[in-house]
């Protein structure tokens, strides 16, 4: 290797976050006072070219445990070529996951996994620069062979082997140049939250519902779970302010038990609700399909918190989920989740992924636009969630027209927040904090 | 409350770590050089009485992060009245998985989860220490309706209620007093995995079968998994070292995918193996039982590193196991193992905890030992792991008579470390690593 090779040099961390819960944007039956936050990585290089970028999504608290995780990374990835890194951020991946000492924090669960999957991110928002492709074209073009060869088969061979997933990668590359071409025309549908949120009165509901499908969605999402009878209340008025031709998801953030999900489903079902996501906790594959069984034709939805996919794989082969959410920040990353889009595509469930968040619209577009272009050639039945937060801190945000998400043009993973954002409200010595915390102790 | 009211005012937290990879003491086919390691946690209270301990166990790396996550706990527990916390650790237990903003960390899994563990069972140490009983004593004591206080039904009411609960510990009633005095004379049946480690060669894996067999235990443990070949010799061996009669465990701490792990066991079974541990991921509740089905009469195993009591209850639902490994330190603390008690109990699944580690033995004997007395009544097919590393670091070390647990009898959950053990081996600074890390640098 020649003396010039760039190599990675620093892995830096921030502890960011916003102070949402000011709004009650975010509330939910679970998280009624959320502070939306990322552990945010940069990736820099020695030859001060492109940088990676990438981050852990959190609600507030916690946000330096997550940030001391990605942290205790930093030995695995300072020193690394960038362009071997670059051409296979499948070694990364794989070295990070099978960290010995590491793993016994998981394995592959929780903060330690969320971790590995901002500094997988990060190579994977610098491999698209390198490329001079945004994320979504990068794995579109990339060969099946490559892309099989970044996917760790370990614990889901039983349900879907190297050569399936070839397979169907080959399959997908049929007619990709045409679905790119409609995907750079048309966009890719979206379905919104904003209306939906616990925190708002029936009046904002109302309104934000109707501005919903003014602005082009076919789908709205309402948070429910926290008292039947406002549920029920809530239902029927975005149902009225929608009309019935919209699809209205509800969304109970996995507060009951099995049977209270299943009755809570039933008494919400006048209202004709398109999926119940999370009815339950997200390690309940048996629960999930227990529930599905009982509750169709209502469909069962979740995936923003299952941990990896070993649990995804039991939910398709228990027939536990109607639609599959994963999400861009909670697995080990890209890697993972190219894993996650195969099983799907295998078992023939649609996949709508979660987002909002802190920039968790940015990166997911990017999976589900290189899943209609080169893996599924669909987008029948598959939404990406939007959430009207927090783009303004982004480089390169969304852009939702019409109810579809604009495919991304600029090279890279979307992930990059602006340096004058970080520096506010990074935690607790940005100018923000600094000023709210020294105000709190002023008044205290 | 009166003024005098004594309350937590310090929750302190040490990075403690072991440097036994230099030995091989607890390689594995998944773990080959661990430096076993705590997260290590005292409560100290306002009129300086008892102190409560506590600990995450982890094998090196990753420890900081465990620490960090304990130190996110802390504005739970200082200012708690100590006799509230102590008369209803439950309390406690309950607002650490509720807070809503750590819960997105998991929920209830990995770095988050194990820290709440760690202060949970400091609480539990504090509560028999201010009882004077050990912690075994203080939970066979206890009512029945207060045990069932201390337990989440959350996301297992499906599979055990309340009711169910309360009949089962009514029914470990009957009786106890006499199984106290049995325990107190002869102990609890142990097993021992010190011959074998995957590092040891067949020299020492022999000489180490043959003492533990003259010492009373009546089972023992080899890790597989890395190589077929070695395996076959290895299990060859252990079992002419032993005879016919003793029980041998084997264990692939999740090496293997499910078709591998069926073909590897199958391939083993010439040598009587009692039962199969960890075949494969322990968030495979499925694959377990596929294997489960195909390599019977073998039996198979898991629970160190299952996550939480929603995993437990689906390895039960799905009849995926013949023996629940619980582990004192991965879940909840006390709290949850109470509830992976239960479920235990209730499906009529042995409990053979997952122990050895740091202090892994000292606080799971507690849990098996209140187990025999107050719940199952019974030590039939029930052993305890036992490895024999570490224990001169605790003030009240576990004690193995003729392969048997002595039943602890001083007051607490016998987690406390000497103090010149935590001054020792603290990371990086204490005594041992200091002049480890600047002999390193010296010859660096």
């Amino acid at each position: 290797m020649s003396a010039t090779t760039a190599r990675i040099t620093a892995v830096d961390t921030y502890d960011v976050r916003f102070p949402t819960s000011r709004e009650l944007d975010g509330s939910d039956a679970m998280n009624p006072d959320p502070d939306y936050s990322a552990a945010y990585v940069v990736l820099r290089t020695s030859d001060g070219g492109h940088e990676g970028h990438g981050f852990t999504f959190t609600i507030g608290r916690g946000n330096d445990v997550q940030v001391a995780a990605i942290d205790a990374l930093r030995p695995h990835v300072v020193g690394r070529p960038v362009d071997e890194l670059c051409a296979d951020p499948g070694s990364l991946y794989h070295d990070l996951i099978g960290d010995s000492q590491l793993r016994w924090l998981g394995p592959e669960k929780g903060v330690m996994h969320m971790a590995i999957g901002a500094v997988v991110n990060a190579v994977w928002d610098l491999a698209a620069k390198q490329q001079g492709k945004p994320l979504w074209q990068l794995l579109a073009d990339a060969d099946p062979e490559w892309l099989v060869s970044q996917i760790d088969f370990r614990y889901i061979a039983d349900a879907l082997t190297p050569a399936e997933a070839l397979e169907l990668l080959r399959r997908g590359k049929q007619g990709a140049d045409e679905r790119a071409a409609t995907l750079l025309q048309r966009g890719y549908p979206a379905y919104t939250t904003s209306p939906g949120w616990l925190g708002y009165d029936d009046e904002k509901l109302t309104r934000l519902a109707r501005a919903a499908v003014s602005d082009g969605f076919r789908q709205i999402k309402l948070k429910v779970g926290a008292d039947l009878a406002d549920d029920i209340r809530r239902c029927r008025a975005a149902r009225a302010a929608v009309g019935p031709d919209i699809r209205m998801a509800i969304d109970a953030n996995q507060r009951w038990n099995v049977a209270e999900a299943v009755e809570w489903t039933k008494a919400l079902a006048e209202f004709a609700p398109y999926w119940i996501e999370e009815p339950t906790s997200p390690d309940d594959v048996l629960g999930h399909a227990t529930i599905r069984r009982q509750v169709s034709p209502v469909k069962v939805a979740t995936g923003e918190h299952v941990q990896n996919r070993i649990v995804f794989k039991q939910l398709l082969q228990a027939g536990a989920i109607d639609v599959l959410q994963l999400d861009s920040a909670r697995v080990g990353g890209v890697n993972e989740n190219l894993a996650i889009l195969l099983l799907a595509a295998k078992f023939g469930v649609p996949v709508c992924p979660h987002a909002g968040g802190v920039g968790l619209c940015e990166l997911v577009q990017h999976l589900s636009m290189f899943d209609f272009v080169a893996l599924t050639g669909t987008t029948e039945d598959r939404v990406i969630e939007f959430v009207d937060h927090l783009h303004e801190h982004f480089l390169d945000p969304v852009v939702i027209t019409d109810g579809h998400y604009r495919a991304p043009t600029l090279p890279g993973f979307s992930a990059a927040m602006h340096q004058t954002s970080l520096d506010t409200y990074q935690y607790p010595h940005g100018s923000f904090w600094a000023e709210e915390l020294a105000q709190k102790e002023a008044t205290a």
